[in-house]
């Protein structure tokens, strides 16, 4: 049973049909937990509407009986931000049916789609109309715009194109008390007023429900290259990227680090993989230079670029990508990372931030003190360069037992937390917090940034009912 | 006299130092009036403080004493917002003395400076450190950081670089309380909770005072041309414009529309300037193409762009820039826009955005209503193609009264206002709202989200002491 007024039920199901409302503990359940299942809830319903007027009616009926909302979209996320609590008592706002592509707008380079949009589909659209929508991650196949905007996505692409954020001209969003408001501008320009829709992004459903979004597109990538680079240091890293931004300017659209750690359990773990050199070397980039332009001369500026970095002994090695085949395997060494430390006992991910120009002296202080504190652990080091983003992710030493590094999980996030802080960085660079670093961020954000927070939640729902125990 | 309380006089004396003080009337005279002289208002005081501390202290006794405050930058705004009130009891706290650059972090890309910083000097900056600051506009020489913050400025970069907003990664804000929110982040991925910074960005002063801020920095530009494009319409404008970002992708950096009216006003009243054609036509683009690359062959790719553009009669004719002088003067055919129509008797000016795509109907709907309702009527419509932003300014009729022109400005902004609502446009892209677009704000926006700004306002600054009767 839910728990729920047998007359609110019935209001719901009205609403949203019996296709829309699932109350079977059954047919709950893929809900109830994220695709990992590292967090799991219970609800009293599942409601899955199929239009804006059906989620605001359904906010409205939810917050006169003092209902809390928790919405979902392709849960896929790290941090358990879509996941209800274990009481029982919120109900779970799927919008994956909300999955209408409204309008492209080829001239305006704006894309219009509904929250469940899946995000390969949003990229398939933009390429049917000879574009780019440029947001790229992981979990695309399966996560939705809806959940990328509620935690202001980023991934691969950001360094040429920003993360979620920038990629949003407009929204529309279902308030806490059910009102739909209408910032669905497709407009580049507009100076009247707070620019609401900043609000919403990034606040993981807590101050509303976004139902839709104007979204920004590009011109349609022509060539594109990648370079795999041996490396002997990160600051080496730092370095490249500095020249390579002066050099090649936009076409830089990727640069990712990663660790000879890394690359390893890489090699022992993902099938059809091999290492481009024959030697190891202790550090490694990913660079991908691409171009509007077709047959550009990407290879020449590549090895122009690898050319000098030879010269000033920040490359050691480099292999340049000779055909799309080629593409695909450099990318699959670092698309891999993540599978393949899964199968060397728990994986503790931690997703940080700090300047660009503190990489280095970061990775420094804080292998330091992992390895000071935690003798043996392993440290899977990688991330994106130009974003100063760094999955800094921690394997059990060798021979350890999985509970006893588990137990350690906390502690290790502390010391990694600490040196993030230090260096004035981030916490939680492109995850967002959810359930999972909501205390961390209430130890480490400033008392002040806090107390703001919550006179915004205050503001837009002072009942609380919007994805409570979430963020805030 | 100033009107406020000696003590509380004293007090800031204390906090400002002599220098930072002005409460003669001669003196304070340049600070109560825009640039333009357009708008004109009394104050109390002129406080001038010289750190973010003294702001914060002027600010919490100003609080204290339920003073309002009035943050002025480099007065250069073209809606009032940096003017108080006529009636004398509002405090002017010129930020013109926060003007340190604290740090460039060439390695992150990104410069640390502080409110009172002249846009220009903040070029230079980033040009000694070998990068680009793209942020350019007008009054570039006099305007400063902090108010190209707090109006979100635009100018004619945003096709490529974007807004004020998208160049800016962290903010230092002292509240209406006094507190300092230190939110100097240097980071380009953070998720940790609401953007606060976003709030700020745009308000107009209203929800607090910005003090500094971390900006981006890009790239250096080593190769620059522009073209300049005779076109039959709006239309083959848009269409152009199209054409050129899928072929030339982010080199293209420029993209100003005039109409036939404009320049023969700048041709009439610009010293020094001549039509590039023999011929009149309709409308005209400014290209403007550049690259990190030294010596890219940008002028091979307009050429082929052009090419394209006349075999589908999109362009009537072109001349491409052959050296920096004559790119310097197709650019003053642009710039000379806003003085020339100063000679001609009253200018309305209006700054307007609608999508891409709705710029010809546009064009064609104001243009019919405004001269079945004011015949004769000179309109002068040049912009940002790239943004949807058109200064869509009237002069008055030839030989027409200068007053009984002046009478009808509400009623011809009313025409160009509604036509631009029913085209989902702003009737403010890149202006801000100030005093000159409070009440049409009121009239044109949704409801709904004025009351969501307004319980925003509430929330920050419940005394309603930043900056009143601007924005809301």
């Amino acid at each position: 049973m839910s728990g729920l007024p047998v007359s609110l039920i019935q209001a719901l199901r009205e609403v949203v049909g019996e296709a829309g409302l699932i109350a079977d503990v059954e047919r709950m359940h893929s809900y109830l937990a994220d695709w990992r299942n590292a967090y799991r809830g219970q609800a009293a319903l599942v409601l899955r509407p199929a239009s804006t007027e059906q989620v605001a009616a359904v906010v409205r009926l939810c917050a006169e009986a003092g209902v809390a909302l928790v919405p979902q979209g392709g849960n896929t996320g790290l941090c358990g931000g879509s996941i209800p609590d274990d009481l029982g008592a919120q109900v779970v706002l799927s919008l994956t049916r909300l999955n209408r592509i409204r309008e492209v707008d080829a001239a305006n380079e704006t894309i219009t789609v509904e929250a469940g949009v899946i995000l390969q589909r949003l990229q398939e659209a933009a390429a049917e109309a000879g574009r780019l929508f440029p947001l790229s991650l992981g979990a695309e196949g399966s996560c939705t715009v809806g959940g990328n905007l509620a935690t202001n996505a980023g991934g691969t692409a950001v360094l040429r194109y920003g993360n979620m954020r920038e990629l949003t001209l407009g929204l529309e969003v279902v308030l806490p008390d059910g009102r739909i408001w209408d910032g669905l501008r497709a407009l580049r320009k507009d100076n009247t007023g707070y620019d609401l829709k900043q609000l919403f992004i990034g606040s993981e459903g807590t101050l509303g429900i976004i139902t839709a979004a104007v979204l920004k597109l590009f011109p349609a990538v022509r060539s594109l290259t990648t370079a795999w680079v041996a490396l002997p240091s990160p600051r080496a890293a730092v370095e490249l990227i500095g020249q390579m931004r002066g050099l090649c300017g936009d076409r830089l659209t990727g640069f990712e680090l990663m660790s000879r750690q890394s690359l390893e359990f890489v090699l022992h773990h993902v099938s059809g993989v091999s290492d481009p050199f024959a030697d190891a070397h202790p550090w490694y980039v990913l660079i991908e230079l691409s171009d509007t332009q077709p047959d550009a001369p990407l290879n020449d500026m590549l090895e122009q670029g690898l050319g000098e970095a030879f010269e000033r002994g920040v490359a050691l090695d480099a292999v340049v990508a000779a055909s799309e085949v080629q593409v695909r395997a450099l990318w699959a060494l670092r698309e891999g990372i993540s599978e393949a430390q899964n199968h060397e006992g728990p994986s503790l991910k931690h997703d940080i931030s700090v300047p660009i120009s503190r990489i280095p002296d970061f990775i420094a202080r804080t292998d330091q003190a992992l390895q000071q504190a935690f003798p043996g652990v392993r440290i899977v080091a990688y991330g994106h360069v130009g974003d100063g983003n760094l999955h800094y992710n921690v394997s059990k030493p060798l021979g350890a037992e999985d509970a006893a590094f588990k137990a350690q999980s906390e502690a290790i996030m502390q010391v990694i937390f600490d040196v993030t802080v230090n260096f004035a960085g981030s916490i939680s660079a492109e995850h967002g917090l959810g359930q999972a670093k909501r205390d961390a961020a209430r130890h480490y954000k400033d008392p002040l940034e806090l107390e703001l927070m919550r006179s915004i939640k205050r503001a837009f729902d002072p009942a609380g009912l919007m994805n409570p125990g979430k963020l805030l």
